[in-house]
């Protein structure tokens, strides 16, 4: 699952990757082309500083329709002000130009740090020189090779894909830091040959990132660059609404955990459900506070089953007067151990499998039938040794 | 002040501390008593996992009346159901009986590790032998001794004084993890000779707290024990309104301020002041947004001026669609650092200047006149190892 083996490749899409140096001497830049026009869909980060990379993106995805894609890594382009929104607009116009196709089918991301200009040129002259060698660039899309070139501090890339009757969905995904639920999270991109309409794809594709995108939290912070796309080009012919919906939440929820596993100086995995809620949004809300809580996330990294702290950040959920210490059941990797109690052997053995890679913590509420289950990782030293280092 | 030179005290307050062998062998054991009845005022988490003390010191303080404060720390005596809620009221029926009160003029804090009873014969069997010796365990209080007798994880007993017309107002508190605002935040108890209706110290202590102690945030995670207790009792006389409230901010100002540098792990001061807002309220919620930020706190902790992580952390209010970044304005330090550009130069200076004790960011919002500041701290490598490491 870390790696994937073998990875299927939905028909006519095409791929490119390259260093153009936006920073350093590692891939930089992804194009993906689809043969024929694709239905898309996407969800985007809220953040208030959004780039105007997100800005672009969505306003070409609400057409319903994309030819492309184009990826830049290791610089967000945001907060430049008119420079990023020029800066933004010449790569997709450069791409557009080379793809012959309308500037409006070509969505663009970026990922990377904050407020220091993109070296444009480098990525729009990449451009120009592929279009001089008439396209020979483009290849069949390399999923792996992909989610490489997206990578910021990403220490593996991140793809799946899954078949579902005749076509098949893939997915790349980067992931690491600055990343908190409420919006598409990070950058995702689905790549699909089944055929659908916008409308449905647009409807099961906010589904499917509502219960895995929006369900995934690193470090509580929201990135200004959040994007999830997704194309499908049709060419697999009709897939039923259902199977193709499952298909796109099984290859999320597969990105999902790599990315909360190759959380910023993550060492393990860490799954909260909350069950008996009221609603969903109660049970998402509470597990999202156990998740994100430093406080339970160095416990973990400490393989420590300190379930107190799990019912302090329970109990964060002040205005929900229907949670009562009393009605509140705490499991550590299945075994109770609030109200019920476990002895010292049976504490150490819950550490010791808090050793493991992956740390599941449940909590039942008692206050209805609804759960959620949110996704995250550890708290450890190397976050802060990366994100006390890493530029300006 | 991280270590005040001379400590003013009010009239008529006598307090004992001891060890009674809570958890190791430091003091774990506070009781602070008016001569006379003080007025009283309270503040408390709205954890939803609150501890039987909170409950109780809630109850009692409604009366508006206190003679006495008992406080037990390295145990917080937080979900334990029933035996919870009897320990606690043992401990104060104990120290009732010792100073021959009425129980509900006695409140009790504890603060600690969750989930762990009490060994409460110790803290009864303490009392009682003060009871044995007739009160000469009670002397003047030592305000910088009973700070140190509620500390956990603290590396500094915290308290402040400060004259006010013929009155003193002190304060301790005790703070560390699990501090994140909107509730009274950690332990903090307060003592003033001056007289003031129960109504009018209700009201400004409410006001002091709101700009002061829940303008302090940590580590995003709220205790299920916070207490903030303040008691008056008269014997200097009536002090004007104002100058009280005056008195009582500066002392808890001090006292937040000396709790975020000593938050754990914490090696710098981090205030973050944003301006021109809509409302008290937006200007408070978003700096809370860039205190609480971990990467904005690791860029702290890195001495890094990465101004582009206050501008996402800024955008993070993301349903404040009155937050533009064409007319958001950050400074560090006073250095105005977008969307104004810092040169190299002026950017190593500013790294410089970010190796000091105490980190400063103002954000202008341009979308009113309001203004809050909130503080904390930065994260470090050593708040992991410290809450990694940190029981069961």
């Amino acid at each position: 699952m870390w790696q994937p083996v073998e990875m299927l490749s939905p028909r006519g899409f095409l791929g490119h990757v390259a260093n153009v140096g936006v920073k350093d001497e590692t891939l930089d830049f992804l194009l993906v082309v689809s043969e024929v026009p694709s239905v898309a869909a996407g969800v985007f980060t809220r953040n208030r500083f959004a780039g105007p990379c997100v800005d672009i993106s969505r306003a070409h995805v609400a057409g319903g329709v994309l030819s492309a894609l184009v990826a830049v890594s290791k610089n967000a382009n945001v907060a430049l002000g008119d420079i990023g929104r020029r800066d933004a607009r010449a790569v997709v116009d450069a791409a557009a130009r080379l793809l012959e196709v309308d500037h409006a089918s070509v969505a663009i991301a970026a990922t990377g740090v904050i407020g220091r200009r993109l070296p444009v040129e480098r990525v729009t002259g990449h451009l120009s020189a592929m279009s001089a060698a008439e396209h020979k660039a483009l290849g069949p899309l390399d999923l792996v090779e992909a989610a490489r070139a997206i990578m910021t501090t990403d220490t593996v890339p991140k793809a799946a894909s899954v078949g579902v009757g005749n076509a098949v969905v893939a997915g790349i995904a980067k992931g690491v830091g600055m990343i908190a639920p409420d919006m598409a999270t990070l950058l995702a991109f689905f790549f699909t040959d089944a055929e659908v309409s916008a409308a449905a794809l647009d409807a099961m594709f906010r589904r499917v990132v509502g219960k895995t995108f929006n369900c995934l939290s690193i470090d509580t912070d929201t990135s200004t660059s959040d994007t999830a796309l997704v194309m499908a080009n049709g060419l697999a012919g009709p897939v039923e609404a259902d199977a193709l919906e499952e298909a796109l939440g099984c290859v999320a929820l597969d990105l999902v955990k790599q990315v909360a596993r190759d959380g910023e100086g993550a060492t393990k995995l860490l799954e909260v459900t909350v069950e008996d809620a009221r609603d969903e949004e109660q049970a998402k809300r509470v597990a999202r506070l156990v998740v994100d809580s430093p406080l339970v996330k160095t416990a973990v990294h400490g393989a420590d089953p300190n379930w107190g702290r799990v019912a302090m950040a329970v109990g964060k959920a002040q205005d929900d007067l229907d949670i009562d210490p009393e009605r509140t059941v705490i499991r550590f990797a299945g075994t109770e151990v609030y109200p019920g109690r476990v002895d010292d052997v049976g504490l150490a053995r819950l550490a010791r499998s808090m050793r493991e890679d992956s740390v599941s913590i449940s909590v039942s509420l008692g206050c209805g039938d609804a759960s959620a289950t949110v996704w995250g990782c550890d708290l450890s030293a190397e976050y802060v040794r990366i994100n006390a280092d890493y530029t300006t």
